[in-house]
């Protein structure tokens, strides 16, 4: 079953101790959906500026993301700059500059209305809200946020949050809204507010899962070389739903397997700049690490 | 078999937002024994002082512990006093006492000598290096040590490592020794140095296991209630060190089990003061929380 993915389509410039890119293709969407695409169709919802390289959008239409729902505006397509020192954990962001997304208002055709999947990355809640309206049969909602909105538009979140399954968000995201600094503590805050999922990313130390049946929990998959983390929260969550858009039920047992997919797919993607290392892989090469990660957890 | 552990035996004073504790019965070797005696006998080496109550002296026999090689001088107990804050990941060291400690030799039985399994948990590498080498036939050595020692004694620290099987670390401390920040290079370094395993501990975010054959993760177990930390990894030390001294053989399965036992034995650590917990629990309770930390990794 199809996905849609809201979220951003972003020129990345980055800077790691391995090198720099410039306008590099980057933004939640794109991350979210090149690992998403190898299990299912993504449908992606964003918008670019007049200024955004053609042969970005020939790179996604030949990766089978679906375009209908980019929209193209006469503005400058959203910037990101950021920098990663030392371990690699923390983004130093540098410069960011909207342009187009602050006007954005999400359109979506007739048909990807219909679609039952549906990941809300991170953007305005109040967008978020919009394009969830319009949807005519969710099935299953992901939203991801940032502490951005948490401080800025909580209100609006925490009613978002209501009509949503599973709540994503980062560990500082987690202790943040919820005031607790115990991420179980804190899990069960976001539980109480309305999704019946709750996943806690991370980064290098793995993944959270809670819900009221059971919790769950893994490590990261073991990496040498980290040479850009960037996308790898969406890479996650792309791998994530991607999984469970194919699973016939959602279970205990769908929801880790699509959690360790997550993890191998998000290990992938920090190996290289962008969407570089996620754009080449397959089912095969996830499931090749999926079995190696098996061995790495399995007592 | 039999462990030794080499280590402190303390009075803590520990204040975390769940109350206060003052000269409570503490140290590496007391909290290493506590887990590893539910596996196996547990000869104590370590030095107190003249005003160690001797209620805690009948406690840690009652509990099975060999006290033959504890030393009582005339001096002063070690005394340490920490404070957590916040997600009590870090504690915040507010008084160290020595006492005794500073002129600490190790003295040990002829019978202790030919104990194979070693634990030097945390102390002067010289004071580590003094107990090794008058033990006869050791077969499973690991070394606990801090930054402290990394930055005082570098040199007697990596020149000990030569001798020893498993380095255990937290993550700071490996990452501090080996300069790298990516965990499983800190280890490759480490494991460059002499230990053929490498055991970093990561509190709240588990473990990292590694050797040239294999590298091992596990999240920590998942605990609503972190009461005091205070001893963890000396406590996961020896769940994992008290496992392995009763296996046949030493490989991939048995290493493993033995990292899960550690983990659920630190997870019982944390939710009490001091030992607690630890000192109140048994086989079964470990292989129950065992058996749900299992489900919870599992997929």
């Amino acid at each position: 079953m199809s996905i849609v993915v809201l979220g951003t389509v972003a020129l990345d410039t980055v800077r790691t101790p391995f090198g720099k890119r410039r306008h590099m293709l980057g933004g939640s969407a794109v991350h979210f959906a090149m690992s998403a695409r190898i299990f299912t169709q993504v449908n992606l919802v964003a918008i670019i500026g007049s200024d955004f390289p053609q042969k970005y959008i020939d790179f996604l239409r030949q990766k089978g993301i679906v375009l209908t729902s980019l929209i193209k505006d006469s503005g400058r397509t959203f910037k990101w700059e950021g920098e990663y020192k030392g371990d690699l954990n923390t983004a130093l962001t540098l410069n960011t500059e909207l342009g187009v997304l602050s006007a954005f208002r999400p359109v979506i055709s007739e048909e990807e209305k219909k679609i039952e999947n549906i990941f809300l990355a991170n953007v305005d809640p109040d967008i978020q809200r919009h394009l969830l309206e319009h949807m005519q049969a969710p099935k299953l909602v992901a939203l991801d946020s940032m502490n951005y909105w948490i401080h800025h538009k909580c209100r609006s979140l925490l009613q978002l949050l209501k009509k949503v399954d599973i709540y994503v968000a980062n560990d500082q995201e987690a202790r943040s809204i919820s005031g607790e600094t115990n991420l179980i503590k804190a899990a069960q805050y976001l539980f109480s507010r309305g999704p019946r999922m709750i996943l806690i990313k991370k980064g290098e130390h793995g993944v959270l899962f809670y819900s009221d049946k059971f919790i769950f929990a893994l490590p990261a998959y073991p990496v040498l070389r980290v040479v850009d983390p960037t996308g790898a929260g969406d890479t996650f969550a792309g791998g994530f739903m991607g999984y469970l858009s194919r699973v016939k039920k959602i279970n205990q047992v769908s929801l880790k397997k699509a959690l360790a997919y997550g993890t191998v797919a998000a290990s992938f993607n920090v190996e290289g700049f962008g969407v570089e290392r996620t754009s080449r892989i397959n089912l095969r090469d996830l499931d090749n690490r999926l079995r190696r990660f098996r061995k790495c957890v399995l007592f």
